[in-house]
């Protein structure tokens, strides 16, 4: 694993203050954007802005969960690393997202790692505090409880994707997801990372990756390095079958 | 979907009180087990003893989670219907296990339905009691969160399980966790249900899962319907690579 180099934090040797993150900064959050201003401002005593090269170990998978993670700017990747030394990329995590929430809560050690796959921003959020702060606010125990149970939903429908779902569906389903303010049944979209990573998350090796895109290809799925160009969004969709609950995705 | 059919419960139209479980049966619960009496004493009389028989639905998906279900005897299918009409078994619930946790602690519906495979009995806790019990019982609150955690963790772990593993491979560590007291190099086995259900748990349609078989035999496995011979744990282990962590499992 890669050391935890390079993060700026308020533990830097400079000594310098810690920096709080903005109000705005916290409502970025999904988690935390419907709580009330008295409770932010709390949280937001709690709280540190964090800066991360590409390549970061935020926290390494087996460690206590001291502090809750908001991602601000970039993207993360949450791993699980077996005793066989073998490495599953479980989830990516975009801006808005969390993580580490349910070790947060429950006290239990992190089951994966997070690495910063580019330069990322983010909030840390002392857990001690946090969990203090949970039996005195009912509503942010409320928020806590509902954003787990969203984090386990996207689990199962991960586990449902990874069932029924080809690589090539999977794909289709991913690319569509990328396009979903898209009105018009074209649009050009850019991965948000590198394809060795996509088919990481997808749950195939690059060769299956690279025949998914070829077998996407009369499905209108042109593509030019990170660049992709969806030409005919309903024939994507009529392949790939998208799940169009929205049961997963409430916070 | 199967109407909830035959289910005996408190609210049975026969009019009897409903029968309360035992401290023993409550104990039976991995989440309840170590719990005070005094927590346990409340529990039960939030509790009620259900009989399904084999077939019943206990539970619809996206019905306001009412009841945390403990499973006693028998064994309780967790699936996923999507949008499109497809049916994803997610998770086999065996005896001691429990289901509905994340809808009941969040108060959103749940993700997925539940209907037993077998005849089944269990135990129904009424929820608004559960949560109102919750803010009492820190020591209940706790081995909640911790519930919910390893019911997190098992999730990520299948993840694992379904991108890194061939299907005879995820085949060979479910016969191995099945076998898992087995100190000999050999140990017969009965299948808890049978390979319809099987092959959807692992993420496989049938025929695969025979393939699977197949490709297990030169490894010592050999099958005459639901008994399953495991002539050289030793070989298969090699093969399957089994994730001997048990950070997933500990409540």
């Amino acid at each position: 694993m890669l050391p935890a180099f390079g993060m700026t934090t308020s533990t830097a040797p400079s000594g310098e203050a810690a920096e709080r993150p903005s109000v705005n900064q916290l409502r970025q959050a999904a988690i935390f954007n419907e709580l009330g201003d008295d409770v932010i401002d709390r949280l937001m005593r709690l709280s540190t802005l964090i800066s991360a090269p590409e390549g970061t170990e935020i926290c390494r998978q087996g460690a206590p969960a001291d502090r809750l993670f908001v991602l601000l700017e970039g993207q993360v990747v949450l791993a699980n690393a077996n005793t066989h030394g073998s490495n599953t990329v479980v989830e990516v995590v975009p801006p808005g997202g969390h993580f580490l929430l349910s070790a947060v809560l429950s006290g239990l050690p992190h089951l994966m790692s997070a690495r910063s796959v580019t330069t990322a921003r983010l909030i840390a959020v002392e857990s001690d505090g946090l969990r203090a702060l949970l039996h005195q606010e009912i509503s942010l125990a409320t928020a806590m409880l509902r954003a787990e149970a969203v984090d386990f939903g996207a689990m199962v429908r991960q586990i449902c994707d990874l069932k029924l779902r080809t690589t090539a569906q999977r794909l289709g389903c991913y690319l569509l997801k990328l396009s979903d303010n898209a009105e018009a049944n074209t649009v050009s979209l850019r991965l948000p990372f590198d394809k060795r990573l996509l088919a990481a998350r997808l749950g195939c090796r690059q060769e299956n990756l690279s025949r998914a895109f070829a077998a996407l290809r009369s499905l209108g799925v042109e593509t030019h390095g990170a660049r992709v160009i969806l030409h005919d969004i309903a024939s994507l969709r009529t392949y790939a079958i998208p799940d169009d609950s929205a049961e997963f995705d409430a916070v």
